[in-house]
Parts: structure tokens; sequence; C-alpha cells
């Protein structure tokens, strides 16, 4: 058998024990009584200790040696740079370290949900700082290994290529723009009729199961669930993503479906035929979140999407839309509505970089030990007293406690949420370039257009170039913050 | 480290593999949507796969060898017979031929899903032929390793120490005794009202939910769902048991809930300080079924649970009880309705022997090589027109693709279904004598003597001696077929 080929059916292996940790961790938040979690927990360890051996078996090490002459098309030399890559991470990390995190994870990750709503830090603090502890551990490892700071080993994680100095003049200019930019936008906002209300959340459900098909979202291979936390999982034969619904903000959790739908596209365009390889896989992080804001942020708060959507939203919530505020234009100023909250995930577009510049700047002094668990409400608190002047003190659900990631062990991913939204903007300014009449066709229920030409550009393509090479090769120049300012500033200002 | 203390983590990591694979094998059947089918199949070989390398590791023949000088205690004893009986059994398969099987049971049991409802056997025949063909094969060398007939060697998976000669003559008695019985009762009977009529399924999930705990489901560790088929899967932690629901017929449902909550009560009530060890599982599955027909025979269609739950049922389902039909007595006589009908898992006690015993005798005959998948279903209608007198000609729905377990490659199950309803009479009939106010207590609410009785006897004991053994401690006397017909008699003659 050639080296290529077996270290294809190698990582086909993987695959598919990486399927099993995938869909059980779906399970365990959507679906898992209570008592089951410490068994659940020893369980994904069992995979994730599998998969570590296995995918830093030495011979994994020699088979890319030989690999290297061997490999012909474009894609398999991709597939080798991408197991190479993953190689190098995971040599890099003893197994004991792995199999730590992964319980750690598992339990600090369960105990945030038992505590974040009766507001109990002191419960979840230690576990936290277990995370941390042995998240700094891999970093150091990793960024000894990967030549790069600890830090950026763990943005290189989620993004191939990512670094603080990529990072720090982008949030710097966002930093400089958007405080002075949301205060104009408030001030000069027109007033709306707020559109809460009771909503049954079987309902909501509902208009979620209407709104996703036209999208491209294919039910088929797919799922639309509740958990704490929306999130999208799964690969592109079964991609299922979750929402929560609150009684009375319907638009909150609509936006949730639609972002994660952005999600769930990218995973269920990805190449069927190398779904089990690693090439086959999504890109990172920054450009996941690109393809959920480009759905969400550009193409479904365009006016032209919410021509198309009132008059489905109100019949599936069976509202009788005789009533003024069910107005287009009263629609548009609700979702094009700017405020400043305590919540990340229900911020607009305009304040949202401003809260994960925030986490960003806290997990740098994490990072470089000027700042201790016992510090970070206090210091959450300073930063959003400057950027949003909202109080915090006390209120860790509203404040440290609300986002699952760092409970879940994921430091360094926040960023990746920004750059996306860049991203987004960055590409629906190239594809508005070619297809002028977008919104137009968006206003008719015609999305064929614009899902081909991200399933052609960004699905299909998988990691067969980086993200970074990717963003160049569409847009044709390198990101910036240029088209993002440039959509908020006509969105909201003109 | 001691062979024993070696032993007992390397069946630990085995469980948690296994932990994996039984909560995506619930997922396929509740949650998966179709496109996951193929994807879902080559994960759950390659859990088995590794399974059953790890099961098979010549290792762990050494450390049995070894650990038999050191166990001291009775529970490590027996925690060693289990996983000498384990490792004899796993090591007389090739792995190449457990995974042929897992994969193709995988299909041909999605196939029966997406094609039992249109009646199309054709379609699934072939995944049918390649289950059967594959099962002899392991059938054959199981056996030849254990000194047993081929099909005793499948029997023996199900329930150690279980044969055809153990069977035959018990199925003989009740073959000679049933079809006279149930034409006997059916002619005497009382005729009753009949409750079906519009149940909306979420009323009928709701008058599950509330039947569930007073007989000590505990809903912090586990869940009801839908399937296609009822059933129980999961550990002590995380205990789930499925249902379906027919629009007009819900006696049908609540006693499918009744039944599989028998099976939870038994998972639920396991040793939880050996939860992850081969002796702290359940027993074969003839005295697993023993549990849940003994919680729906013995215990749920008793006069004193009728009376207990009928105004539960009535608040839950919405029903005006002041109808005449919702009497005790009109419950009572559709609760003992005695009919003979096409499907097994709809069949009252009396009958459902003979559906029984009607899959067993083809079973034989299929590994006899005495009938082929072609004649399987003209061998089933003519069995069918011999008990029952009921003709299922064309009707594949109702006749030979109604079950999945030979679908999912479960041949030799079936007996235990009648073995299960023997054991539970047997038990029961010791109970009561030792409790005769049992019915009383039924009638009050009152669960706590039986299950805790249930749970001292059979629950926490997991596999501390072996199911026919167990049967002889606690009843005095080896399985036989004089409780069953006494109480048969008892309920529904006199």
């Amino acid at each position: 058998m050639s080296a290529v080929k077996e270290l294809q059916e190698h990582f086909q292996t993987l695959h598919h024990i990486g399927h099993a940790a995938q869909y059980l961790s779906w399970d365990e938040a959507v679906i898992m009584p209570a008592g089951g979690g410490e068994v659940r927990a020893k369980s994904l360890a069992t995979l994730h200790k599998i998969s570590h051996e296995m995918a830093t078996a030495p011979k994994v090490g020699e088979l890319l040696e030989s690999a290297k002459n061997e490999a012909t098309s474009n894609w398999d030399q991709a597939n080798l740079r991408v197991i190479e890559r993953r190689w190098t991470r995971a040599t890099a990390l003893p197994v004991d370290l792995v199999v730590a995190s992964s319980l750690a994870s598992s339990r600090c990750e369960q105990s945030w949900r038992r505590n974040r709503k009766a507001n109990n830090w002191d419960e979840v603090k230690p576990r936290l700082q277990e995370i941390l502890n042995l998240t700094k551990q891999k970093a150091e490892i990793l960024g000894e290994k990967l030549g790069l700071a600890p830090y950026d080993a763990l943005l290189d994680g989620y993004e191939a290529g990512l670094t603080r100095t990529f990072i720090d003049p982008i949030f710097a200019e966002l930093t400089e723009f958007l405080p002075s930019f949301v205060n104009e936008v408030i001030a000069k906002q027109q007033s709306h009729v707020s559109l809460k209300g009771e909503y049954p959340p079987d309902l909501q459900m509902d208009l979620a199961k209407k709104l996703m098909p036209p999208l491209g979202f294919n039910f088929g291979r797919g799922r639309v669930d509740t958990s704490d936390h929306p999130f999208t999982c799964g690969d592109l034969w079964d991609t299922r993503i979750t929402t929560r619904f609150g009684d009375d903000d319907f638009l909150e959790s609509m936006y949730a479906v639609l972002h994660e739908t952005g999600h769930a596209l990218y995973q269920q365009g990805l190449p069927e035929d190398r779904y089990d390889q690693p090439v086959g896989g999504s890109l990172g992080m920054m450009i996941h979140e690109s393809q959920s804001l480009f759905m969400e942020q550009q193409v479904c708060r365009s006016k032209g999407y919410l021509s198309y959507v009132l008059p489905i939203l109100t019949e599936a919530l069976k509202i009788n839309a005789d009533d003024e505020k069910w107005s287009e234009a009263n629609l548009i100023r609700n979702v094009h509505h700017v405020e400043k909250g305590f919540i990340r995930v229900e911020a607009d577009e305009c304040t949202y970089p401003l809260h994960v510049i925030l986490r960003y700047q806290l997990e740098n002094a994490l990072f470089d030990d000027a700042l201790s668990i016992d510090d970070l409400p206090d210091a959450w608190n300073e930063l959003m007293d400057q950027y949003f002047g909202l109080d915090t003190r006390g209120d860790f659900n509203n404040g440290v406690m609300q986002d699952v990631h760092w409970y879940a062990g994921l430091f360094g991913y926040f960023p990746c949420y920004t750059l996306g939204a860049l991203t987004a903007a960055q590409l629906y300014h190239t594809f508005t370039s070619i297809h002028p009449d977008a919104e137009t066709q968006f206003a008719t229920g015609d999305f064929e257009t614009v899902v081909s030409w991200l399933r052609e550009n960004i699905h299909s393509k998988a990691q067969l170039t980086s993200g970074f090479d990717r963003i160049v090769e569409i847009t044709g120049k390198p990101l910036t913050t240029e088209a993002f300012i440039s959509h908020v500033s006509q969105r909201y200002l003109s």
C-alpha cells in the first residue's frame, strides 16, 4: 500500500472516532440527564485518548516523510499539509495532559451548566482555574514546538497562522472607531416599537424550521434542537444546530438560528468524497464564523431579506399583523437597533466587536500572568464600564459566566468571532460587486445565487488552501477592517 | 499492579468505549437524520473493532490466569467469571467477521426502518440474507469453541447457559396448553367498550412521565423518547427508554412505557460501585425481560394498579371520565382483553408466547437449513394460520417485517421474552407469598415494597450469580411453566 493510501486509512479511522466523540458531546449538551455527566466525561476522555494515541503514532511521522514523494493531486498535497500540521500539534502534547484536559473540560462545562443560572461563581471558579492551568501548560508546550508565544499557539489552533501581531492593529482600529460610532448611531437611530411579546417556544421552533430550508439547509442531513448555548456540530451528512428560546424575544432566537444555519451550510457544503480526510474538514473558526455572520448579518439583516421574512414570521408565530408595529419599517428598526448590552450573543453587529475585544484583552492578561482568576470578574466589570458604561458587579450570569468558552477550555477562540465578521463583510463586498442585484433576489426568497457562490468559493474548497490565502484569492487582498467599517457606516448611518 | 486490578482497568476502558457505542446507537434510532446513516455505521464499526481488539488482546488471557490465584471477594471472583466468559466468546470470532457483522447490521436495520411502513420486503430481503449468512458463520465458530450447537451458541449469548434442550419442553408445554386456553378465555370473556379514541401524542407523553417516577424511575438519571420500536438502553447513570404513540390506542403505548420502565428500573438499580466492570452489568435477556414483564404484566395489569391508575390517566389525557366506559370495571376488561392479533408487541400475555414460539420455530428451521429467507414469509403465514387462524399473506409490515430483531442481527433473542414472562410469574408468586397485601399497596400508589424487593434480589446483585442460579436462590426451584399457567388461569378464567 502506498504511504498516501495508508495515511488516508489511518485518518479515516480517526475521523470515525472523532465522529463518535462529536455526537456524544452534542448529546451531553442537548439530551443527557444530569446523572450521566461523570461517566460521559470518562467515555469522552477514553475516546480522546485513543484518538491522541492514533494521531501521534510514530508511523504517521514516517508515512508523512514517504508520502511527500508520492502525492500528486492538489487535494492529496493539501491533505498531507493538514495532516502534518495536525501531527506537529498533536505530538507536541503528552497524552496525560490531553486526558487531564479532556476530563477537566467536561467537568468544568457541566459545573458551568449547573451553576450559571444560579449566578454561582464560587462553585465554578476552582474548576476554571484548573482549566486555565492545564491550558497554559498546553500553550507553553505547543508554543515551544511551533516557535510561537503560548497564546499565539492557542490562536493558531483555531485558525492556522493567526497571531497577536495580526490581531492587535485590527482590534486597535476597531477600538478607535467603534465607541464613538456606536454613540453616534444610538443618538441618531429612529425609535422603534418593540416586538417583544409572548411567543411560545414551539411556534418559534416552527419558524426556525421554515426559515432554514430556503437558505439551503437540508433536513435530510441535519437537525435543529435547543440547548443552553446555541452551537453547530456534525459532519456534512448530519449537521446539527441548536438554539435557545426566550419567551419574549423571538428575534434573538430567530437570528441565533440564522447564524447557526450559516455554520451549518458550510458543513453541509463540504466535499462528500473527502469527508473522512483532514483536508475535507472546514477551515478554522475565523472562516467558520465568517460563514455564520455572512448569513446572519450580511444576508438576513438586509432590507431585502426582512421584506421577504416579515409575512413568513407573522404567519408562523400566529401574529395578527394588522398592528402598525408589524410594518416592514418597524421590523427594520428593530433588527437594526443598536444598544449597549451585557450579553455578547445578544449584541448587535456594531457593539459585538467590543464584547470580543474585552475577552481578548482579558485572555491576553491571563496568559501574560497579569491577571488572576480571582480578579477576573473585577477586570471584566472595569472593561464593561469602559466600553459600555455598564455595571456587572456581582452579576456573574450576565458577566464572566455568560459564555461557555472558557469553561470548556476554549481560550483564544473569541477573536475569531470578530475576525469572522470582518471576513464576512469583505466577502459580501466582493459578492455584491459581482451580483449587485443580490438584495432584490433575497426579497423574493431566492438565495440560490448567494449560497452557490459560498459553496463554490468557500464550502466545497474545504482546506485546499489556508483561510488567509482563501480571503486573498476571493477578495483580491488580505483581511482589513475596511469593508466592515464601510458596511456598518452605510447600514447604520446613511 | 495486581492482575485483578489490571484487568479491571482494561475493562473499565472497554466499558467507556461501549458507553460511546451504546448512546450512538440510541441516537441512530431516535434522533439521527437519515443522511447520517452510512457514516454512523462506519463509526460504530470502528468502535466495535477497537472493543473487539481490546476484548481479545492476548494479555487478557494471561491476566485471567494470574488473577485466578489473587481474587478474594465474591464479587471479584464473579467478575473474573464474567470476564472469562466474555473472553472465550470474543476470542472465538475473527475481527473481520465482527466488523462485517456490525456494518451489515447497521445497514440492514436502516433499510428495515426505511422500508417497513412501505411493506417493501424485496428491498430488505438481500440485506437480511447477508445478516443471516454472517450470523450462521458466527454461530458455527462460537459453537465449535463452546462445545455447543450453532443455535445454542447464539442462545447462550443472550442468557448464559440457555439451550434448545432447556427451551423445547417448556415451549412444548405452552404449545399444548395455550391454544385451547386462549379459545376458552375468548369465549368466556365479558365484552368491553373499547377505549380507543383520539389521544394526542404529547398528552400520552405527559402520562408516561407521570407514571414512571412512582414506579421508581429516576429522571435525573434517565429519559423517555419516541422511536419506531420501543427499547431501553443506557447504564445506571443515564437510562433511556423509548415508546411509540398511535393516535388511537393509548393503552398500547402506556403499557410499552410500563414495560420499558421495568427494564429501566433494572438498569438504574445496578450497583453504582461496579458500573464499569463486567460483573456490574445486568444478567441476560431472559432475566432482563422478567423485570420488564414483572412490572408490566404482574404489577401494572393487576386490579390494584388499575384502580390506582384510572384517575391519573383520565386527568393526564384530559378525558371526561363521567362516561360509563371510564369505569374501573371497563378499564379492567380492556386491559385483560385477550385477542388473536398480528403484532407481537401489541399482544396480550396469553397469546404472546405463541408469537414467540412461532419465531423460535422459524429460527430453528433457518439455522437447521430447513428454511430459506425466500420461503420465510410463507412459513410465517403458515404458523400464523396454525396458531391464530390469521392470514398475513403479502402483509409484510404486519408479518415478517414487524420486529427489528432479525434485521439488527439478533437471532436467538426471541425465546427470552417468553422465558422472561415465566420467570416474572415465578418471581411474583414468591413475592406475593411474602407480601400477600401487595395489590392493596399498588391501589394506593405505593410501590416501595415491590421495587425494594426487586432491587435487593435482582437489580443490586447484577451478575454475582447466573440468571438460572438466581431464580433458584429466590424462588427455591428452577424455572417451570407452573406459576405462569397458574397466573393466567387465575387472571383470565376465574
